[in-house]
């Protein structure tokens, strides 16, 4: 008898994660990404502000299920999905992949609320490939400023805006000064990176919308302490290059991140099912699109529920999604019927520079140094598999104790 | 008194050591260079074997000038320089260096000989954006071979050509079997990387023209022992995509690397003195461009000469070089005459893949085992001041003992 094919699209959380459950499964699976590699999302903007090399939060998705010999894994861009016919076709149709059961965890990317102009002035922060722009562009800025020939072009050069305070948007914002504070005054001569101006702009009343309200105010506090000037309950009304409009003020600067929404990768619209405002796919309680009981989607591009609340698009929830998916395939697969799934969330961590950080749990929290060093455990055991762990560490040792950046590279035209 | 203002153009071994040996002089010192970081060039084709990161050879020549007051480093495109005036002039005329005294080390890039349409198809190695070219190159080559639908194909795609057997040419191709063979089999599913073949063009009679005969020697024994195919006395007439052209036969490949000849910075036109056939300044026994006494070529730039012999377009050559004129513009500030370069040859090294390697001095040479350890010593020697030494000593270990490969990213639309 044939071994079940399962085709899983995608190589973040979700889909890794949703491969692993399969370890031990008489199933042919295939792993399919645009990219060659997984990417520790949580840590991107370390590598976007020259902490950490992209090769440090990044692996061979092929690495790593090497040892999962029901696996082949392929670096391909899905063009398309015929339902019917239960067919993934890649690379506009060059190879086509026949599928029993298909596991869609293609994620999410950012989105500009209908001003896709504005992504050439303002980068968003999904991928590696994003995060190196980020560098380039925020590294560039200090250099500009080093060689500007008036004060007004220096204070521009020196002056970043961050769109979006959510835990991508915060953490940014807090790397940026002790960078321009702490690593780099000593190497600048012309320019005084410690003049600086960090701008974190929210739409929204306060900042950290999914920690509790006393938790969000010990960020803001932090963030102020350092020097980051927040404004809340404030709308961007334009992008342009050298300046952003908030509201009736012109901001100028040459340097603007976005990090203030996400949309949903447009793979989404191939499977016939209802979606939300953000291009989720509204998927039945057991991770399956309405009428495709062999179709399930997961992580980041699915809207889910769990008794009756949505789940956040967080890394844990894409997890546990995708291994979820993975066994309601496996009790198909056996004759029995799929089961509902429960996220179960273990508590969230956002980090406000060295030393600080919030930690929200279930039943307690924790803000401040404990908190930061929390994080700092919690992520060096989460890169376990990675076999970066190391290099991290060492990076992180040698951040901690110089004040130094290790990863201040600008290469490639962008 | 004004301080004499020194402008030096380019940051690799020749800029870099020319800045360090003004460390302590009363000068007013300019290091411009087009990209933010010294490179530590040896070791690029690990870089484009996926073996180190781009960051773990790279450092920012600001960095490494921080603690050297009179220095400044500026991130500029030299784009004219007025020999009447002493003015450089960077990025089209937007900013202008006035000197006092200049030295130009700007180096070479790879050349293809009058056939620059064969770049495309076969990149170069010489910049940090080259290697990650040539990274990307290999890794997707690999995917795609493991999706290819017809042997044919596949084997094409398993066929890596590597023209120019200097040493950058015979270390990549040693590096090529390393991966394919050791690193990678357990990976791909469909492409057995084990049968890839590796073919290392050479238009000379033998590999490695610099060292002498039997050093060469037991460097072609080692790269064909590694399954290397060696054709030397080997003419390339053609070079498109998919397929190289040597002499009559026509060699099916989508991977093809270049490491068969350099080219002086088109600087050098700029300085109206005599060039030799590879665009390089023919300088005084001083190091001064003819007629311009304030003016000094050092490095790859430079054509230069030591008891009636030619320096070689080595690291060492350049960082004594570049001392060698930072010392003749003190002399000459001091009023004293200035005095020739000799070059000290301390010694030549390549390595041909793990636990091979032949090193060349004065008095004796070695060659396999121990002259591999000597190397690897030396290598993470060299990389002091550099501060990644640590990280690529972890990689190095990492890679020897599990060998696996750390950087195996593929980022960027290339």
């Amino acid at each position: 008898m044939r071994r079940p094919r399962v085709v899983i699209i995608g190589g973040g959380f979700g889909g890794l994660y949703a491969a692993r459950a399969f370890a031990r499964a008489a199933v042919d699976l295939t792993v399919v990404d645009r990219t060659n590699h997984h990417l520790f999302q949580p840590l991107l903007y370390q590598v976007a502000t020259a902490t950490l090399a992209p090769t440090d939060i990044t692996a061979p998705i092929r690495w790593l299920l090497r040892k999962q010999r029901n696996a082949r894994v392929l670096l391909a861009d899905v063009t398309a999905i015929d339902l019917e016919r239960r067919e993934v076709s890649c690379d506009e149709g060059a190879l086509t992949l026949a599928y029993d059961y298909l596991i869609v965890a293609s994620g999410a990317r950012h989105s500009y609320f209908g001003n896709a102009e504005w992504e050439k002035v303002a980068p968003g922060l999904k991928s590696i490939d994003d995060a190196i722009v980020v560098r380039h562009r925020f590294l560039l800025a200090l250099e500009r400023a080093e060689k500007a020939t008036t004060d007004e072009e220096r204070r521009r050069l020196l002056t970043f805006v961050i769109v979006g305070a959510g835990p991508t948007g915060v953490e940014l914002a807090g790397m940026v000064p002790l960078i321009t504070r702490q690593s780099l005054p000593d190497e600048f001569r012309s320019a005084d990176t410690r003049r600086s101006r960090v701008i974190l702009v929210e739409a929204g009343p306060r900042v950290l919308p999914t920690f509790s309200e006393n938790l969000a105010e010990h960020a803001r506090r932090d963030l102020v302490d350092m020097g980051v000037e927040v404004r809340t309950g404030t709308v961007v009304t334009g992008i342009e290059r050298g300046a952003v409009h908030v509201g009736a003020e012109r901001i100028e600067t040459e340097t603007v991140f976005w990090a203030a929404g996400n949309e949903a990768s447009p793979l989404g619209r191939l499977l016939g099912a209802p979606l939300d405002r953000a291009g989720r796919v509204q998927v039945l309680p057991d991770l399956s699109v309405p009428g495709r009981p062999h179709v399930f989607v997961v992580g980041d591009l699915a809207q889910m529920h769990t008794n009756g609340a949505p789940v956040p698009g967080v890394a844990q929830a894409a997890m546990q999604s995708g291994v979820h998916a993975a066994r309601n395939i496996l009790r198909l697969i056996e004759g029995r019927s799929t089961t509902p799934f429960h996220y179960r969330n273990k508590g969230d961590l956002a980090t406000i520079g060295r030393n600080r950080a919030i930690a929200q749990f279930p039943s307690f929290q924790m803000w401040g140094r404990p908190a930061w060093w929390f994080w700092l455990f919690l992520h060096v055991m989460y890169l376990a598999g990675f076999r970066n762990r190391l290099s991290v560490l060492i990076e992180w040792a040698y951040s901690y104790f110089t004040y130094q950046r290790g990863a201040r590279l600008i290469a490639g035209k962008r």
